[in-house]
């Protein structure tokens, strides 16, 4: 078997050619993101149908379980769904607490569901542009609700509402006076926020807890749409379909102002820029011509004839003015 | 007063010019990048000649207490000390928690310190390319010890090695039985080990921490050098000058059996790669061509007459192609 599917072969929904297409798109190696591109016009067509949702919060707060639960009221009502992470806080390490099949058993064994974990990369920017690919293609093996799970650090929420339609933030419950999360950059991101472990004798702190979120969301009248607050236990099953028809109300309205195809428009300008980046940086880490132009610099820098800067100058001229047919390692990018 | 330090202004070592310098190479707009490199070739014959020593570990182990008695001692000693730092942990928000002056009250008023908060960026490898042009103008500037305090993750501890000589990692007293920091990628990058706050009622525990580790240690005999370890108290200021006798003895035997040279060489090889990607992403993001061609294809894309991965290739393609002495907004670049 190939490791990169057809296009036939993700289309048909196979489970296992839709693991190794989101693998590779992961790669920033140029031949394999030179493979996924042409994957990826091949399933044009078919993609961009599905409902895209993240799902953040700090850990702890309930993500996976909500996850768990929702996404089983949605392939119960006939949906087929696909769970992707977003993890910008460990690029590197991948010591990532998200993406764990076992964290959601149910859903992990159902038919109708897909779930895969966190890729890793050095870009911030680019883990959410390999995650939008890798939705895309879940799109095109069938699926139609992309649920997208990320750690609500700022960071997180900012990249991965580039990608997504709604961004459900989870916030504990806390009667307290400090308010997690009504912050600026949250409330310009967020559209709706589910006060997380309703349930047992925390029923009447979430009660409170998302009144509370609602009064301090009045304060904020500048905000052009209005932001629902929902209770949730994840554990009794309670809120989740009333979680689910906030979502879908949220949609009509995006469809019916317009908002809706205005946010996909701008993230495919930021899904273009990304794309494009990464194809720079590929193309020049990969050739081996500016290989042999590094060796050549290293070794003038260090016995101190030329500098770095100039050294780095030279580099990005011979990489602009390579023909990529004549380097063997950078193939099909023209 | 001109924003871009003269080369002179910064051979002078006067600081509000070093630390315009700084701001400058902080910088990844093309036009003060452009200035960054003129000032960097300038002074290039006066940089490299300070012993570039990271100071890593978990927040809390006391990093930089360890660092404001060690910048005493040495600037006691006639030494001139500058400190930077790298945090790659908070690269968008900067909530850092590195480069505070106030922790470093008395070395911050000596007149032979310098210190100078992380600077921001996107790309880790970015930051630790950036801090490395920092610590050349420091090197310029007149200090002959920089010191670099990152935070301990094993993402900062490697970047922070491809810009120094020596690696100080800082471990909390531990006699239990788990060794903090005994990973592989800890023991490929750290010179030195310091176990911190060795006073009061925990000097026992601290030698006995260390005797931990130095057992620890020696369970790697692959390792081709031995990491030394030492106990230090920077509240009673103790062990302080035996650490800077360990690094002076870390940095003589690299030199005598050239490993000191080499590593300064291979650094120099990812300084290249790091200001040639830099150079690249920021001729491509800053062109007026790229901009015009992006809202073009955003329009393309979004009406479904082109996908993402065909203008992502034909954006590098005008982005290589194109003059930069047409651009208006790219100067100085060929």
């Amino acid at each position: 078997m190939s490791r990169v599917p057809s296009v036939q072969d993700i289309l048909s929904g196979d489970r296992s050619s839709l693991s190794r297409g989101i693998t590779l798109v992961e790669s920033t190696l140029l031949a394999d993101m030179n493979d996924a591109d042409r994957l990826l016009d091949g399933v044009h067509a078919k993609t961009g149908k599905a409902l895209r949702v993240a799902v953040t919060g700090a850990p702890g707060v309930g993500k996976s379980t909500l996850i768990e639960t929702l996404g089983m009221h949605l392939v119960q009502s006939d949906y087929h769904v696909a769970v992707l992470t977003v993890d910008p806080s460990s690029p590197q390490t991948g010591g990532s607490i998200l993406g764990d099949k076992t964290r959601m058993p149910q859903l992990a064994n159902h038919t109708n569901a897909f779930i895969r974990p966190s890729p890793s990369g050095n870009v911030p920017g680019g883990i959410a542009n390999t995650t939008r690919r890798a939705m895309r293609l879940c799109e095109a093996a069938g699926f139609n609700v992309v649920l997208i799970e990320t750690v609500g650090t700022g960071q997180g929420d900012t990249l991965v509402s580039q990608i997504v339609d709604i961004v459900l933030l989870m916030l504990l419950p806390n009667a307290g006076d400090e308010l997690q999360g009504i912050k600026r950059g949250i409330l310009e991101i967020a559209d709706l926020i589910a006060v997380s472990k309703a349930d047992g004798n925390m029923v009447n702190q979430a009660r409170l807890t998302a009144n509370a979120y609602r009064r301090a969301l009045h304060l904020y009248p500048e905000r052009s749409r209005v932001i629902k607050v929902k209770t949730v236990s994840a554990h009794e099953k309670t809120g989740i379909p009333e979680i689910w028809e906030a979502i879908k109300d949220i949609e009509r309205t995006a469809h019916e102002n317009g908002s809706f195809e205005f946010r996909r428009s701008e993230q495919i300008k930021t899904a273009l820029l990304e794309t494009a980046k990464t194809l720079l940086l590929s193309e020049f880490t990969e050739s081996r011509i500016i290989d042999a132009a590094v060796e050549n610099f290293q070794q003038q820098v260090t016995a101190g004839t030329r500098t770095v800067t100039d050294a780095a100058h030279e580099l990005v001229r011979i990489y602009r003015t390579m023909d990529s047919n004549t380097d063997p390692d950078v193939e099909g990018s023209s």
